[in-house]
């Protein structure tokens, strides 16, 4: 059984655009702290904590792909629902973010569980087993 | 007696630099959410509802003066305290970030109320006194 | 034939994550300055103008994807290349971005263009027939 | 006699909040790349580059005071003139930001130049004579 986190995150005046509505980058940095926010979920610790106690650095995306259904605006409380459905160096995570129930845009990624290598390149490697446990996977 | 107001902030990932600390222009997004959540707080309305019951076209700073006295990092949850001083068409605002109670960064805003005149352009205007008074002020 | 831009950007250090490499939703902020400046350099006039000088208000994202091939980090620069395909009210963009003629990161987008109601509400317009001959569409 | 420069930005629709004007965290960006830019003009290498070249892991704010005189909008070009003041291991900045030759914004910064020590934490340093020579200093 898969771990999921859903989280709310307030739009802030500073997220929005002369249109008065969210600029869309502003998602993916939600999207991009929701991804972090589901493993410090599953794994109980925060994503720096990763860096010290796993063969962790960072998990880069491969692709992204993202649809907006409806503009969310400065003052909107909006729930980010993410889940990650686990390959062997790669995840795939899906983020559905909901006003007042609605949904308001939604995106999958691809990303890569990396490592540095000697040279201090960072090299694809595949998910620890560790940490596919705290996910039930 | 001041209404002030305290609110706690996660950093994040995508707020940090290649030196793995907070980049300080994100303070200023922060700062700038935590002044909005003051008044919010006092006023119980966002600011985009402050737009449609006030006369009120938003609080543009004049100037600010910010100190950072200890880097924070991600996976940091931060505390910021704010506290507001009014004068007439202007007032100012002091941000205290503490990471454990410790001060890391602290900041000094003067903003100005504005509205929009017959040609749609900003200019200041009187803090309306329905606003002094749900500070107390 | 179909105009297109080619830019250069400067990734800059504040773009850039604790992994040292650029942190991925700038990269959509790229891509939304280099969609303006296709319009801008077809048309002859900025995106602000376009407000004043065309049915226009705006032209909000629909959807987006976005593949990264190899990232890119502070000091790099970096060519996109932009071009657009019309719809009758909307239209596809897709961005090629290089560095040292290597592809780094490539993203398609479908834009609506937008107008608002008599209630200030956005709603989709076609693109005006003004617009497509200057692209010679 | 001390090197200065000076750049042209151009505002973006996504650096401007909902009441049209540029969001001020965002001058922030541009003076910290303003920053980096000046060092490159002297140094004639990038960033990345001081990296791997001095004795050198960034130069943090330690503190910035910041007037904003001028609301600037998209599609504005303006033109940000950066110079330097050397003290022993901190530097003071003084930044112009002018639109058609009329200031809208100004900002100072005390910026200390930072090493990693043995156990990789950063610690200030002299700035080294190769680097106040390039500036003249």
């Amino acid at each position: 059984m898969a771990v999921t986190n859903s989280r709310q995150v307030r739009i802030e005046w500073g997220d929005c655009d002369p249109a008065g509505i969210i600029f869309y980058p502003r998602y993916f940095e939600i999207f991009d702290a929701s991804t972090a926010a589901l493993f410090e979920r599953a794994l109980g610790m925060t994503k720096f904590q990763m860096f010290k106690a796993l063969p962790f650095s960072g998990f880069p995306l491969v692709h992204t792909h993202a649809r907006f259904l409806k503009p969310t605006r400065f003052g909107d409380d909006v729930t980010v629902d993410t889940k990650v459905t686990f390959g062997r160096s790669s995840f795939d995570i899906e983020h559905k973010l909901r006003l007042d129930g609605e949904l308001c845009a939604e995106c999958e990624e691809k990303r890569v569980w990396v490592v540095r290598d000697a040279e201090g390149r960072l090299k694809s490697h595949p998910v620890p087993e560790a940490v596919r446990e705290k996910f039930g996977a």
